[in-house]
């Protein structure tokens, strides 16, 4: 039988954390190239454009003083400045994408994943990724031969600060295989998809069932 | 990598409920021949065993007033009466199962997962299957050639009352194709095996991580 039959839905909004070297970034790309359902959430900026960024794609490239005037008229649904450059996710695309059915993945850390749920909170799924062990997380923050010693002992406290936060998700997963982690990650999306508050056709089908 | 390292997590309950004809017998049996952690909770029952049944295995064959018993002292996490006989889910077994990371699976209608969310609302997945349409729902409840028009006529109404209830469920699936409902099955139970809140060994594993 085909797919004949199908459901209205709302898209979700998922976000992936991980403390730096547990593998979130091969595991985000590993979804969007299996799912064609979902698409990463644009960005704005306020930071210069790189010469091999595409404006719209990349990210929105924005001014200071723009980037002002959307905080204020809260049109960002999360944003945070790293170096003195701001970013921000755009709420009216989200908001669009996910009343078409469509799934947004978001690559946020923890002060990010709070805001989203504080604006979006039915419409936030959020997985947290561990690192099978210490030494392995270890291993993949040492693994980088340009950085310094001071870099590296930053990223370990940034990256015990970050794993301080697991409590704060809906799942957490662990990353000991890679496959395995995308099969995890592949179930939650499949049974979040079928979460009867998120299937907004639901009474509608099912009336025609009854009658 | 070998599965070394693993969380202790806490079972769950998985409810799946349909009106008679949507393929849930099937599904159920699937889940439990695909997936070596889940077993089917054994009910007591007043009812007289028959030849085949194995007690302990099938059913727990108790007398009413045992029964009665049982539920005066609160014993039963649900419990039903049909024809005259009384069919109950004994809590003790069920609670040593989830404190062991077993799943247990329930085939119940939408008066039984009330009591079971009622009483263990926490361990509590719950999954309502619908059928493709009307028309096959009809098909498959028409096709046992041994029922009486009365008989028919009651199954159709028992099915809109059962259909009634499907937004008291945690998830709903369609079963338009067993292989498609039991692939969502799958995800529902590999995504809830990794709430975080279902993970009972998480803080210390993460502990471990950090130090």
């Amino acid at each position: 039988m085909t797919e004949s039959t199908t459901i209205k839905r709302r898209g979700m909004m998922l976000v992936l954390s991980s403390p730096s070297g547990a593998g979130k970034t091969t595991l985000a790309k590993r979804l969007l190239e299996t799912d064609g359902n979902f698409t990463m959430s644009v960005s704005v900026t306020t930071r210069a454009k790189r010469p091999a960024e595409v404006d719209g794609q990349d990210y929105h490239f924005i001014s200071p003083a723009t980037f002002a005037e959307k905080v204020k008229r809260d049109e960002l649904l999360e944003h945070a400045t790293v170096f003195g450059n701001s970013y921000g996710t755009p709420r009216a695309a989200v908001q669009a994408a996910l009343a078409q059915g469509r799934d947004i993945l978001f690559d946020i850390d923890w002060q990010g994943t709070q805001q989203l749920k504080e604006k979006a909170r039915d419409d936030v799924v959020s997985i947290f990724i561990l690192p099978p062990s210490r030494a392995e997380l270890e291993r993949r923050l040492l693994s980088r031969a340009q950085d310094t010693p001071e870099i590296v002992r930053q990223r370990m406290a940034k990256a015990n600060d970050e794993l301080s936060h697991w409590a704060e998700y809906d799942y957490v997963i662990l990353n000991d295989d890679v496959h395995r982690a995308e099969a995890r990650i592949a179930g939650i999306v499949e049974a979040e998809r079928h979460k009867r508050v998120r299937q907004t056709g639901l009474s509608e089908f099912v009336r025609g069932l009854m009658t």
